[in-house]
C-alpha cells in the first residue's frame, strides 16, 4: 500500500497525463554537426534540450521530466542519511573567495562580475567557500557535529571547448554537499554513508559506475573516490586490475613496485659497494634516453643499456606550492606570500610560494605523473620548465639534467630511482653524462614520493594482478576536504573541554545533467532513448492507431485507469500515421508502449498490444487487465532499481 | 482516498518526519539592525534564511522547505492550465539581449559578465528573449499555436539598494511564463486562465492580493495585471474605490474627469468665444503656482486666481524614445537608431531616438505622473529636463514656460488642459504671463493623452465613486506582451492559408521569494511565524515535555502515525526546557503543537494536549485519536486553502 504524498495529500509529484499535442516535443531526424556522442545527439533528436550558446542548453520539458527524476532521486539518497538541503545564492561575493584564497587561486574557469557599485561577485563554480561561511557563524559546540548540508543548484564553469552537450556544459546542475566534524572518526562514518548513497543514486538511475578509488591504493581508508562510468570520450583514464577489485583514476593510480628499493640511504649506499665511482663519459650530441642508449650500445658493442637503467630529470616550474621550502636548496630567497593579501583576508590562510622550480627523478622507462608531483609539491599547477630556466637552474642544456651535485633546486625523486645503485644520467654540462651513479652514494635528493604514470601491463598494488586501461567520465566524486576551508576562513567550536577546535571538512558532488547524459549513454540503441523507468519521462507510451470513436475511447480509459494508478502515461493523440508514432516513441524511450487499435479490441476479449521498448516482441494483454498488469510491471521495474 | 505519489511510488514528496535536533534550525533572539520589516527579522530568528552579502541570502533547511512549497504551488497551478516547464540556463549569452535591443535598455540592474574569450554573458533578470529564441526555432505552424513555457529558476537583478530581506534581494527566483499565440483571442484566454491561476496560487498560499488593473480603466479587455498585497513598505501605491472593486496602480491608475472637455478644437475654440484675446502681464519673480496666485490675488484683490485656473507646463528629458518624431515641432534633425547596431540583431528592432525633450501641460492643480508620461511617449525613461536645456529650448527661465507660441518642441497636454478655455500660464519670457489662454484657440498642443496623478479622493473611472490610496508590494504581473520579442528576435509561423505571420505573446512572472516573505508579513504575531499549513515548513510540532521513558515511546508512537498518514511533523528531541521548546515552535510558526507529558499520560485514557498556532486555547486529546484528528486536521485546512 503506497503511502500518500506528503504536501498536497493526493497530487501527484508531476502531471500524471499528458497528451502528445500539448507536450511539446520537438523530435527531428537531423542531427546537429557537432553532436558526436550518442547523448548529445538523442537529446537533440527526442526534443530534450535545444541549445542557447555554446555550452548552455536549454532542457525542454520531456527532458526536463527525466532531469527532475534524477534531481529526486539524489534529493532522496541525500536526505535519507541526514543530510539537509539549503539553497545560498548562485551569484556569490567575491570577498569568500579572497578568504579562501580561491580568487587568486581559481583560474578563468570561474565566471566573474562586478556590479554597478564595483562589488566583485562570482558565477558559482563550486561552493566549499559559501557553505562554510554559512556554517561558521551558526556552528559553537561539538554537539552541533556532525553536519551535512547540500544544494542541488546552478554551477557555471566557463570551459574552454564545451562539448558533448550536456556532458560538458558551462552551466550545468549540481549536487554538492558538504560537511563537518569534530574528528577524522566522524568524517569517515559520513564519508562512507556518503559513498553508499552515491552507489544507490546510481544503481536507482540505471547507471554502473566504477568506484575508483582517488589516492594511491595505500592501505587504510581511502580519502577520496571517484564514481566514474565507462565512456570512448572520457575525460579520465582508468587504471583497472584483471584480478581484483582495485581501480584508479591513472592520475592517482599506483602500482606494485618492480624494483626491491633499500630501506635506507645508508642500506643503498651498502648496496653499491661493489659498484665502481662514478665517471663523467663524452656523449655528444645524445639528448634523448632512446639517443643515449643507441650511442652506448653502439659504443661498448654489447647492448646491455636500456632506459630502464637511466636517471631522467626533468626540471619542473610550480606554481603556489603550499610546501615548506625554507630548507630546501636554491630556495633560500625565494618568494612566499600569504593567500588573499586584502584585509578581510582570514589570518590562517595557507602560505604558498608563487613561483618555485624542482627537478623531479624517475627510471629512463617510466613516465612521470604529473598531478602526483603536483599534490607532493602541494602546488596547483605543474609544468615544464623552460630551456632557458632549465639552462639557468642547472647550468647545463635539457638531455643533461641529472641529479648528481644538483644543489641549486630541490631534487624530487620517484621511488624507482632508490632502487637504482649503477644508473646512468645527465653529468649536468653539455654533450657528458655519468655513468655507475648510485643513489644513496652519489647523491640524495630531498623528497622521494610516488611520481610513477601506471600503464596497463604495470602491477596491482592490491594483489600484484595484471592492471589495464579504460576511458572514464566523472559523474560523481567523494572527498575528505581536511581544514583547507574551516581553517583560511576561521571556522571553530568548543570540544567537550570548552577547547577552540576547526572542524574537518568532506566534500561530495555529482553533476545531474551528466548523470543523465551518462543514463543514455548506458540505454539506447538505434532506434533511440531506451529509458530506465526511474529516470524516464513517462512510464508507459499509448499509442491509438487513430485516435477517434471505440479506440479513442478505448485509449482514454486506459489512460485514466494508468493515471489513478499513479503511472505516468503520454497519450499519443497526433494525427500521425501508426508508424511516426512508433518511431517517436521509441526515440523518446518510452518503457512501455501500448497500441490501441480496432483489431485488439475486436477480440475477444477486446486486447491492447503491449511491447517493452528494451525488448523486440510485443504481446496481448486484455484491455481490461492492461492497466493493472502495466502498474505491476512499472512497480517492479522501479522496486528492482531502487532495491 | 488519497492517489500514490507518482514517481517513486509510495515515497513522500519530502522527508516526512525530522528529528529537531538534526534540523539545523538556528533560531535567534537577537535580529541584525537592518531586519526592518516583520518578515525579515522573522525569516533570520527562525533559522530560515541567512545572509552571504548584501541582498544575497542562503535558505537554511526550514526556511527551503516552505520556499519549496511555494515553487510547488505555482508549479502545480502552471501545470493545471497546460503550461509546460523548461529550464533554460541562468546565465544567458549576450547576442539574444542585443538582437531584442535589451542589451542596450536594461540598463545597469543586468549584470553583465565576460568570459575569457570575451564573450557577453547577462544573468538573467527575465527571459523573455531566451524563451523567445527556443520558440522561434520550433515552431512552425500555427497548428502548434498557443503554446505556454515557463520556469521556475534564478534571476539576478542589482537592485542598488536591496532591503527588506528577500523581498527585495539581488537574486531571486521567479516562475516566468511566457505563451505565443496566432491572434488576439488566444491570447486573451490564456491571459485569463493565467489569472485564474495566480488567484488560485495566492489562495492556496494564504495570501491576500489585491488584483490590479495595470490600464487606465477603460473598457474593455485589460492588458496587464498586478497582484498586490498591502504593504506598509510597499514599492507601490495603490489607487482603490469605496463602492466598486476598481484598483490600480497609481503609475497607471485613471479618475473620471472633474471637468468637461469639448470634443474637438473647433468646439474649444467656439467655447472661447466670449473670452478675451490672450494678454500679457508682468509677474516680476513669481515663479511658481503658489506665488503666481498669491500675487494675483494680491493685485486684483479680488482672491479668484487659484492653480486650477493655471496652466503648468513643464520641460521633460526622454531617454529611447520609440515615438515617431519626424512630423513633430523642433524634432526634424534629431538623432534617430535602430535598436542594437551589431550585425547580429534584427532587422525588425524598433527604431528610437536617444534623446528628445518635450514640453508636458496640465491643469495647475495636477501632478503630472511621469510614468503616464514615458508610456504615451514610449520611452524608456523620463525626467525633468536642466535649468539650462529649459531656457535654451523655451527661451525663458524655469517658472515661465507655457505653451502659447511654443513651437522649439513638441507640446503634450492632459486631458484637462483641453477643457480650459480661459486660463493663465508662462508667456515664454522671463517674467511675464498670459492670461485668457484658450485651448483650440491659443494653441494646440502636438499630442493630448491622459498625464495626471490620481489621488485619493479622486472620482472612481469606472462609477465615480470616491478613490483611496494603499502601499502595496507586486508579488505577480500578468501582462500581454504582443509583438515586441517575436517581432524583434523574427519569430513566424504560417497561418491557415500558409500565409508567414507573428505571433503576439504574453509574459506572467511570480516571485518565489516575495510570495513567501508575504506570507510571514500576513500570517505573524509577536510570538513568531503563523504559517498557513499549505506553505508550513511542517504541519506539526510534537513536543515531549522530556525525550526519556513513557513520554518518549509516546512521542515516538504518535510521530510515526503522523509520519504514515502523511502529516509532516518536526519531534523536538533536544535537551530543553519545555519553554524554550514552545517559544521555537511558536517562533517557527508550526501550525499544530502537541505537548507530550507524563500528566496527559498519566490520565484515562492517556492524553495529549494539542494547541493550534494561531489560537490561545488547547485541549486534551486522547493519545490513541490523536494522529487521526490531527490528520483530518490538517486535510481540512488545506482543503479550505486548496478549495
Amino acid at each position: 500500500m503506497p503511502r500518500p504524498a506528503v504536501v498536497s495529500f493526493g497530487k501527484p509529484w508531476y502531471n500524471g497525463k499528458m497528451n502528445y499535442s500539448n507536450a511539446f516535443i520537438p523530435t527531428l531526424r537531423e542531427v546537429p554537426a557537432d553532436a558526436v556522442i550518442a547523448s548529445h545527439r538523442l537529446m537533440f533528436r527526442a526534443g530534450l534540450i535545444r541549445k542557447l550558446a555554446n555550452g548552455l542548453f536549454a532542457y525542454l520539458p520531456l527532458g526536463l521530466r527525466s532531469f527532475r527524476k534524477v534531481e529526486r532521486i539524489v534529493r532522496e539518497e541525500m536526505d535519507a542519511i541526514g543530510a539537509l538541503e539549503i539553497k545560498p545564492t548562485v551569484i556569490l561575493p567575491g570577498e569568500i573567495w579572497k578568504e579562501s584564497g580561491r580568487w587568486d587561486s581559481m583560474g578563468d574557469g570561474m565566471l566573474r562580475a562586478k556590479n554597478r557599485l564595483d562589488h566583485d561577485f562570482v558565477v558559482s563554480p563550486t561552493a566549499e567557500e559559501a557553505f562554510t561561511a554559512i556554517v561558521r557563524d551558526e556552528l559553537s559546540s561539538y554537539r552541533q557535529l556532525p553536519l551535512a548540508l547540500y544544494q542541488i543548484n546552478t554551477k557555471f564553469r566557463d570551459e574552454i571547448r564545451p562539448r558533448y552537450g550536456v556532458m560538458r556544459g558551462r552551466e550545468f546542475v549540481m549536487k554538492d554537499a558538504y560537511s563537518w566534524h569534530a574528528d577524522e572518526q566522524s568524517l569517515d562514518e559520513t564519508y562512507l554513508a556518503m559513498g553508499r548513497a552515491y552507489r544507490r543514486i546510481f544503481k536507482r538511475c540505471g547507471l554502473s559506475v566504477i568506484p575508483v578509488k582517488a589516492d594511491s591504493g595505500a592501505m587504510g581508508g581511502s580519502g577520496s573516490e571517484e564514481f566514474m562510468v565507462e565512456s570512448d570520450i572520457g575525460d579520465n583514464t582508468l587504471i583497472l586490475c584483471k584480478s581484483c577489485d582495485y581501480a584508479a583514476n591513472v592520475e592517482k593510480a599506483g602500482c606494485a613496485p618492480d624494483f626491491a628499493a633499500p630501506d635506507s640511504p645508508a642500506a643503498a649506499k651498502a648496496a653499491a659497494a661493489g659498484v665502481p665511482p662514478y665517471q663523467k663519459i663524452d656523449t655528444p650530441n645524445v639528448k634523448t634516453i632512446d639517443e643515449f642508449c643507441a650511442f652506448m650500445n653502439k659504443a661498448d658493442g654489447g647492448g646491455s643499456m636500456t632506459a630502464n637503467r637511466l636517471i631522467k630529470t626533468l626540471i619542473y616550474r610550480a606554481v603556489n606550492v603550499e610546501l615548506d621550502l625554507s630548507a630546501a636548496p636554491g630556495c633560500k630567497n625565494l618568494e612566499r606570500k600569504k593567500a588573499g593579501q586584502e584585509a578581510s583576508s582570514s589570518k590562517n590562510a595557507a602560505a604558498f610560494y608563487p613561483v618555485a622550480f624542482f627537478a623531479a627523478a624517475i627510471r629512463g622507462d617510466l613516465d612521470l605523473n604529473e598531478t602526483k608531483l603536483a599534490a607532493l609539491l602541494k602546488a596547483s599547477e605543474v609544468g615544464l620548465a623552460s630551456d632557458a630556466d632549465v639552462a639557468r637552474l642547472s647550468g647545463a642544456p635539457v638531455g643533461f639534467v641529472g641529479p648528481v651535485g644538483l644543489d641549486s633546486l630541490p631534487v624530487v625523486a620517484d621511488h624507482s630511482v632508490v632502487a637504482m645503485s649503477d644508473a646512468a644520467t645527465g653529468a649536468l654540462e653539455k654533450d657528458a653524462h655519468y655513468m655507475h651513479v648510485a643513489y644513496g652514494r652519489d647523491f640524495l635528493p630531498w623528497m622521494t614520493g610516488d611520481l610513477r604514470t601506471v600503464k596497463a601491463g604495470d602491477k596491482c598494488p592490491a594483489c600484484s594482478g595484471e592492471l589495464f586501461e579504460k576511458k572514464g567520465n566523472e559523474l560523481g566524486h567523494i572527498f575528505k576536504l581536511g581544514y583547507k576551508y574551516t581553517s583560511s576562513m576561521n571556522a571553530g567550536f568548543l570540544d567537550e573541554n570548552g577547547k577552540s577546535q576547526t572542524p574537518t571538512m568532506g566534500c561530495y558532488g555529482i553533476g545531474i545533467d551528466r548523470a543523465l547524459a551518462s543514463v543514455i549513454e548506458e540505454h539506447h540503441d538505434e532506434g533511440g532513448i531506451v529509458w530506465p523507468v526511474s529516470v524516464a519521462p513517462y512510464h508507459v507510451a499509448v499509442i491509438p492507431i487513430k485516435y477517434d470513436g471505440a479506440v479513442k475511447a478505448a485509449a482514454d480509459r486506459l489512460c485514466s485507469e494508468l493515471e489513478a494508478a499513479g503511472v505516468e502515461v503520454l497519450l499519443d493523440d497526433r494525427n500521425e500515421r501508426p508508424g511516426v508514432k512508433f518511431n517517436d516513441a521509441d526515440l523518446i524511450g518510452i518503457p512501455w508502449r501500448v497500441l490501441v487499435g480496432d483489431k485488439g479490441l475486436a477480440l475477444s476479449p477486446p486486447s491492447v498490444e503491449v511491447k517493452r521498448r528494451s525488448e523486440k516482441e510485443n504481446r496481448m494483454v486484455e484491455l481490461d487487465a492492461a492497466a493493472k498488469e502495466l502498474e505491476k510491471e512499472v512497480r517492479n521495474e522501479l522496486a528492482l532499481l531502487n532495491g
